[in-house]
């Protein structure tokens, strides 16, 4: 029976039951976190060979001693391992240090002071740069935006991608240098984009003839089933559309392998990686080579990354489907919040009424349970409904989870009942 | 016998012994290397505990699980380790990733940006921004300028650090916004900034009031003699003069463990180092904290460090000696060429006669042996007397480095006869 269709006594009854419970809550004490998207110890260890790694043998297979200086574009091994599951020729693409989001970092502020391949001048010369920004989105690629005061236009995400007739519209605009993108199991919604969004986004003209798509490919392997979703082949078909140096492809171990010490990826046409490492050829000598033959012997091809993946699988699946059951145990019956159910990736989005994600962010956190401020997944911080809260179910144990989502339950159900009372 | 002194027939004579000899290099098919400064492989094996660290024990004196994400400020047993060696307080040291020109870099692009602490707006904003370059000095120093457009000033460099009247001068320029200096064991010339020179950087007042020294301790500890040459105490000179947020203080480990898997370190005032965190905190989520436990097992303490820098210096020192005996043997007699004799560091400076380092190097790369371009240690790599060459002896062989030097004396005395014969 949904909410809206109680009488006022059976609200009050309800909140009267969910101040009892969130009292009780308050005095259980619990510190529990669901805030980040971080893997739990027992994920972790499935790598735990990377800490022996790589022994006195630190030679690469072309022989290199992978302790000195030099080898700007990284490991040719791990190359080879994760073009093919980036849709990206090995030649054309580059290991990093440890954390895509700082090579998505640098991508920006070179844009900004250098402009990209096809620039007729630097994005930071002109009146203004505009980002696309599906939202809900991931937080961090905002941040950067917010950083260097990049305009950001909210576009509406939908199951199979970003709202492709608004996305149209705003390319139009030659302000618009760029967009952001999950590809896969997306930061916070779950959704993939279809082989059909990916193809528009790959042929639509835009105004701006440097425009670039950050194809933020973080969990193309990350599956919560036994399907292995594929991502839409970006590259080629912006080639086809002739559109070549469009994307950037980013991925990275850090989901994978060790959070902290993994290895990034970065991946695009031959011109764009030419312009990229005479870049950031005057930044570094070479990211760390000996990390990457740690990952090279771990992973030494793509089967062995969804080998490895499966074991997160394992650990990460009961998670999810326990968040699933507990959120439709709890709140299924009063129809006062729908949520994500992801085939993959590290969030399930849940959606409260408007204008209560903060009351019930507020309220959990009294109670001792850290969730994600409400409105992080939206440019600035701002969830125009205020009813946005990202759920990240990995770290915590099944027992702290399942307790963080009892009181979730309960804080949701008492602000609901809190504003139909109020109204 | 200097040969400005020499007659006509006896610069003849050994014109023609040297083209003799020179004959003879290119008939060895020689393929040597002295361009840059990189540990040879006995060096590096001198961490090769590294390559088994940390093993199973991955969390750190604090009980932190290193795979995970976070710790944005990295080791604190690191931190405390090399604060003391750069002479920052540990609180204000952030370890970073594997190589300080990235933060350098990362410095230099956030003042354009951003601006540093005290700018009234982002340097990207003046009309010009201008950079102090004492030379000869590091190419990578000045390649980040040239990426950037900032303009370089050469300042001659003395056997005391970087020429403190000139500096003067230009600091009264508005438009002066930052100075590289190498203070230890400078690249190339081995020169150490004395406390005089330093107090007076400190104290110096300066037209911008956002004037930075990004003070590249690379070689802090590096020493080839048992001396251990003290750095002079930048920040605390600056504090006292009340300029605390003037230095930026730079060090890694490339050159003590991994030079291609070391940590870089970022030293400064609290309020510089706010600031920094501030902006790194949107590019990563943290460093590699597993390579930092590495490292901070390796080296527990300052002590420990000087005692791992004996073996460097037991590597070393014989090979800069043969460098020495060499250029005294085969030029000492001529009065050809001026050369350091450092008491740190990785490089010889040779000055040959003006007009003749870019026949010499280009003489020894047709005899198969590499040596940096001529002018490179110069801003825009435009040596305006065109006389110095930088010598890296670390990399090759004992065998391969007297190889090497022998044909460079051939290919000086070569050129300088070449000259005289042609005047």
């Amino acid at each position: 029976m949904s909410l809206q269709s109680r009488s006022a006594d059976e609200i009050r009854t309800l909140h009267a039951e969910m101040e009892q419970a969130y009292a009780a809550l308050q005095q259980a004490g619990l510190t529990l976190d669901l805030t980040r998207g971080k893997p739990s110890p027992d994920q972790l260890d499935l790598a735990s060979a990377l800490l022996e790694e790589p022994g006195q043998d630190f030679r690469d297979s072309a022989g290199t001693d992978t302790r000195n200086y030099g080898g700007l574009v990284g490991n040719a091994d791990l190359r080879a391992t994760f073009g093919p599951l980036m849709g990206v020729p090995p030649e054309q693409v580059v290991a990093g240090d440890n954390a895509s989001l700082a090579i998505m970092h640098d991508l920006v502020v070179f844009g900004l002071l250098k402009g990209v391949v096809g620039s007729p001048r630097p994005w930071g010369e002109e009146d203004e740069v505009v980002f696309l920004c599906p939202a809900p989105g991931y937080d961090r690629h905002f941040a950067i935006c917010e950083q260097y005061g990049i305009t950001m236009r909210a576009i509406e995400m939908h199951d199979d991608g970003p709202d492709v007739e608004a996305v149209r519209r705003e390319v139009a605009d030659p302000a618009v240098k760029g967009m952001w993108i999950v590809p896969t199991y997306a930061n916070p919604t779950g959704a993939v984009v279809s082989d059909e969004v990916a193809t528009a986004l790959a042929q639509m003209p835009t105004a701006a003839p440097d425009f670039r798509i950050f194809w933020d490919n973080a969990y193309a392997v990350h599956h919560l089933t036994e399907e292995r979703t594929p991502t839409a082949d970006i590259l080629g078909l912006c080639e086809r559309a002739g559109h070549g140096d469009r994307p950037f492809v980013l991925a990275s171990t850090s989901k994978i392998t060790f959070a902290g010490s993994g290895v990034s990826f970065f991946g695009a046409s031959a011109d764009n990686v030419a312009w990229y490492t005479g870049l950031i050829g005057k930044r570094t000598i070479g990211p760390d080579k000996v990390n990457h033959l740690r990952h090279a012997r771990l992973l030494p091809d793509a089967e062995a990354v969804h080998a490895h993946m499966d074991g997160h699988r394992a650990i990460l699946a009961p998670k999810f489907a326990a968040v699933q059951e507990i959120l439709q145990d709890r709140l299924g019956g009063h129809d006062v919040a729908t949520w994500t159910d992801p085939a993959g990736g590290y969030f399930v989005s849940l959606d409260v009424p408007d204008g209560t994600a903060s009351r019930v962010v507020a309220l959990a956190k009294e109670a001792g349970i850290a969730l994600t401020p409400a409105g992080a997944s939206f440019p600035h911080g701002h969830d125009p409904r205020d009813r946005n809260i990202r759920i990240a179910p990995s770290f915590p144990s099944m027992a702290d989870l399942r307790a963080a989502m009892e009181g979730l339950a309960t804080c949701v159900l008492l602000a609901a009942t809190e504003q139909r009372l109020d109204a």
